[in-house]
């Protein structure tokens, strides 16, 4: 715990990884909006007389009590978060899709081509990827954050985010991913990018991944943050092989036995076996919870992020909605870690932000509840004559 | 067997309920477009070359085989709904909701009381209800069916589609609740707003419903076309005490009982225990099939009328997306009996429509995923090397 503390202060001593946001990789906003440290000292937990009153809410909305579910509980969290009831309707919600590249790809842990990576950065600024589709669909933006791509990215007509750490990670079968500056730059580069999608406007914050092969860091991260055993939290990512699960749960199982990460040290872990859009995407959790504005989790690289953002703030788990629970096992442990119910289960494993944004509209409805419904009194609606069970 | 064709050659003789169509309660388009003996003739099963399209066309896609999980399956059965692939994206859904009351609310079934029926359909028409909220939402427009209100309906400055076949049930636990005519009507009403529907533009039709008590014959329904247990199928609607929960079961129980209802004779299991939102929603499903558009299912009594549409002309089944899984038991024994998976589970017991809904987007996804998302050819996107497993 004192090492923990400590971990912490040297953030905030350090307002973030400050030689990062001098990097040319830096795009426009040079200016970084908000530094980890700041983030992390702003998080707040969940508003209890704003729950309360949306509790409270709920009783007098024409309809019987508890009918809506989960919904209900859902919007609760959402008025704490807000700190008022009823909480605002997401409007402008965005997917920010952090790419990345990992050096563990080396190791053979999957059967897709590293250049991928890139390939389907491109892609996605074309808007011809399966997350552009379900944005369309759902109302939601799409920004695409390089963070860590290996190679060159064709822009075509799209504009890319560049906000690069270093081209990939080092390949964390044989040493340390990333040096913890790097994991802090990567973390700073989350905070920036949810801070400057809040100051632009958006009201939910939606998590997205691209990396090949960054299954198996997430897996890693998963195991460290909960001490679960590797091979449980290992999954087939996007379908491989047995042999290549066998070889994948041994690279995590080695790693985690060579660099023994301690969850107390949040940005160890990450440095450690994590990927640089794993760490953005804990930063961008971090910013977001800081700024008062939901996070719909993705998949497996969301969950393991949420468990590195929450070690670092506990608090920023009110600010966490899981969107699904992806078929990968790893992000059922760290949801349950987390104490969050996913809110699809279609055994999706795409990544990209596609399960958050199937979510996105329960999130909104839920908020809309609150806001949009009639009470028993206003709309002149008789209630129920006895006291009913509430099951 | 010969019994059922015997009814279905005894409904197409009549071309439905032709008296119904001449009631005084049938609004300004008196003239119903579609009958149910035509509805039923016109349903054919889903098309397997469309179906064999959308299959061989996820295998291009720039995404991993299978990585989008049940929306593969969903897209799929779109396709073969349409006839083609891609299959069109719901771009005008609608939620008709059906209201009708139920003489079995005297048996003391429910704690509240009957004139809610009506007031909730105000409020519908006001826009004060979760559904209203949750179409606002998702982009659907709500239309309100008076198919079988009791009372007076205040219809403020909202537009209510008249089509009373009577003012609510007669009390299935004494006698049957509608006569065969009676049933016939309400079916017919429900083909024929759904074929208007379909000819103003609508791609999408959700199931809604409201009724007081209207659980208690969606259970006996449930238990008649798939002989389980009234016990099994019977739950807590809006949330009923264990007592009133007691005597709805045996009220079920005993009406089963009572009037035997033969499930190869569907019009006659609607008349002797079902309801008459019951009966149009069944239409409308047969209706929607007919002219090959997708029927999203809300809970229960949708369900319920599932079975009673699928007991008609089984194919209709390749019409129908499972939009979530009530929490109201026969809810999941009708969907497993019609091979049905629901898209989502979050523990709604509201009816209305709301699971409907809520579940749209998804469907809506599922189906542009085959316009929008881009070929490995046409991106410029590496396949993967080796074959993966498909788990």
């Amino acid at each position: 715990m004192i090492r923990w503390v400590g971990t912490l202060q040297t953030i905030q001593d350090r307002g973030g990884a400050g030689e990062a946001r001098r990097r040319p990789g830096w795009g426009a906003a040079s200016v970084c909006p908000m530094r980890l440290g700041e983030a992390i000292d702003a998080i707040r937990p969940a508003d209890a007389a704003a729950m309360a009153a949306a509790r409270e809410r709920h009783l007098r909305l024409t309809k019987p009590v508890g009918s809506l579910g989960v919904l209900e509980d859902l919007s609760v969290r959402l008025a704490g978060l807000a700190g008022r009831c009823p909480p605002p309707v997401p409007g402008r919600p965005v997917v920010a899709v952090f790419a990345g590249d990992h050096g563990v790809h080396a190791a053979g842990v999957t059967p897709w081509p590293q250049e991928v990576t890139a390939q389907m950065v491109a892609n996605f600024l074309a808007g011809g990827a399966v997350i552009n589709a379900f944005a369309r669909q759902v109302g939601a933006e799409v920004v695409i954050v390089d963070v860590g791509v290996a190679g060159e990215v064709d822009e075509g007509l799209g504009k890319l985010w560049r906000r690069r750490v270093r081209a990939g990670t080092r390949d964390l079968s044989t040493e340390p991913a990333l040096s913890r500056d790097e994991a802090l730059a990567a973390l700073d580069v989350g905070v920036a990018v949810a801070a400057e999608l809040v100051a632009a406007g958006h009201d939910a914050l939606l998590t997205g991944d691209m990396g090949i092969a960054n299954t198996t860091p997430a897996a890693a991260l998963v195991a460290a943050f909960t001490a679960a055993d590797p091979a449980d939290v290992t999954g087939r990512g996007t379908g491989v092989d047995d042999e290549t699960l066998a070889r994948k749960r041994a690279v995590v199982a080695a790693a985690l036995a060579r660099h023994r990460p301690d969850p107390a040290d949040p940005v160890g872990v990450l440095a450690a076996v994590g990927g640089l859009e794993h760490a953005a995407i804990a930063g961008y959790i971090l910013g977001a919870a800081a700024l008062r504005v939901p996070v719909i989790l993705d998949g497996i690289a969301g969950c393991a992020a949420a468990l590195a953002a929450a070690a670092l703030a506990p608090a920023a788990v009110d600010a966490l909605v899981a969107g699904h629970r992806s078929a990968e096992p790893g992000a059922s442990v760290a949801l349950a870690h987390l104490g969050l119910t996913p809110l699809i289960d279609l055994g999706l494993r795409l990544g990209e932000g596609t399960g958050a944004a199937l979510a996105l509209p329960i999130v909104a409805s839920a908020a809309r509840v609150l806001h949009d419904v009639a009470t028993f009194d206003t709309a002149g609606v008789a209630e129920q004559r006895d006291p009913v069970a509430r099951p």
